[in-house]
């Protein structure tokens, strides 16, 4: 694609490509080697953008009102820059960059911005729900390395949503339920009970939220369960798995859903025999198994983390 | 350029095309055809972003940080993304956009954030600086068209700093200094009394002053006064006048400057007759001659607006 369509005179062209010039020389004498690339790649990206669509000063204005009410509704406990992000894939796009392809290791999605730290420790077969409502599911797995090796003592960060669609911390009050974490057993393997995963919207009643409506987007996101794993030496990693047969898989509002990341949770009959003889009270419950592989990390050294908040 | 660097696998490249390709489906729902053409493009631009500098989860961090802090300066007197749009050229190649280059019209440039509506009238001749500090400053020259015909009755708006470097919208009190609008004579000619100008920086106390300052970027802006002028059937005209030898023209923080723009303003002696006969009490004085041209209006029909805040 041309930077400028074909209606743009050559005296037109000439004026704005000199521009483009000027405001990438003003960067020249940045300090930092990488934060000059990434200011004059910024840039040439903007003005190509403002250039190819030809952005009158009305949709100017627009941006700049929308960005606005942005800074404007972002508070501590709310982040519409972050869902901003969201929505134009751009976090799930540098989740993709920071954690490349490797073999068959588990692949990564967006951490979200419902992860918090201290969570409450479970032994392997606990109940990471805590209360919170919602069909109960028994998850298993096995924690390898891409060695095939099971890695013993991995620890597993895990949070969910409760059946109407909220997390704990969506709660005015302070309770701390539907997230844990536990550890994997000699042999790398993991057990914990928890909610068979439902689908919910992002907070969509800002700025994002309306531009979603002028596309015709959904803000919905694909039912899913959080993961982050995480083991000396191995790449951390943070993902959800979801729910096969959900009808959102194709229209995640983030972007978050890989095909390989997609489990059979499997609905059981009331009389099948509950893991660890929990007594469920006659009520369906759920399973689904999830093996994960983390490679090797190749940061380690560097002693980087790889959380990003989206 | 490449989208991505060769040490990106193939693996790697599909895994982020796929998503590209997700997101851009994503808006192809969108009713407004304009609306899907801006945000399919601008989604391109920002994935390449992403993908050309292989930016990093931190670095992502920083972004949204900065726009959060950039939403929180904001106020209705403070207008910190106008500021980051300016910084970047992006305002100046949106005016580009807007106006195209033709012929021998005059050059636009920023409107800037300091023009208001409601300035004092004044005669031919008469004084805008309403007691603003400064060098007093005869302007005066003729308005055409593109044809070389003189247009009478043309409306002239003028503002500009002090020599504080401060507009009379930045003092907290309500004065009314530094700005008037005028209209041309019957043979297209105008002339008015202002301030010789002088630098000023931008508001450089927030995170895009900070920027400014990690990129060994000055936030000055070069001397000027503005100009907006306005003629029905002719294409709305706003611009400054840059003075000549200022030292700033290489680097004006918002990269307003065209070489056309830049006005020689001739320092007069004492004893040199002044204009109107004004008494300037053996201050000196200076003068500068601006004609301006006006081309048709192609949009006139449209009665679109060309202003923008910048």
């Amino acid at each position: 694609m041309t930077a400028t369509p074909p209606a743009v005179s050559d005296q037109q062209r000439e004026v704005e490509d000199q521009l483009v010039r000027k405001v990438l020389a003003s960067f020249d004498g940045t300090p930092d080697a990488r934060l000059k690339e990434v200011m004059q790649t910024l840039v040439r990206h903007l003005h190509d953008f403002i250039r190819e669509v030809r952005l009158t000063e009305a949709e100017w204005q627009y941006a700049i009102d929308f960005l606005t009410a942005a800074g404007h509704i972002t508070t501590d406990r709310r982040q519409e820059f972050v869902l901003l992000s969201d929505v134009l894939g751009t976090s799930m796009q540098t989740i993709n960059v920071n954690q490349q392809a490797t073999g068959d290791a588990t692949e990564a999605t967006v951490l979200g911005p419902f992860f918090v730290d201290g969570s409450p420790e479970i032994p392997l077969g606990g109940d990471m729900a805590f209360g919170a409502p919602g069909e109960p599911c028994w998850v298993e797995g096995t924690v390898f390395d891409t060695d095939g090796d099971p890695v013993p003592g991995a620890r597993l960060e895990v949070w969910e949503a409760d059946e109407d669609g909220l997390y704990d911390v969506q709660y005015e009050d302070d309770r701390l339920t539907g997230r844990a974490h536990l550890y994997t057993d000699d042999r790398g393997r993991y057990s914990f009970w928890g909610l068979t995963p439902t689908p919910y919207p992002i907070p969509h009643d800002g700025p994002v939220g309306h531009l979603l409506g002028k596309t015709g987007r959904s803000p919905m996101r694909a039912s899913h369960l959080h993961f982050k794993a995480t083991s000396p030496g191995l790449r951390t990693l943070v993902t959800h798995i979801f729910v096969e047969g959900d009808d959102l898989l194709e229209s995640d509002a983030v972007f978050g859903v890989k095909h390989s990341l997609v489990k059979r949770f499997e609905r059981q009959a009331t009389d099948t025999p509950v893991p660890g003889g929990r007594d469920l009270a006659g009520r369906s419950w759920s399973r689904v198994r999830f093996d994960i592989v983390l490679p090797k990390d190749p940061a380690a050294e560097k002693g980087g983390s790889r959380a990003i908040r989206a």
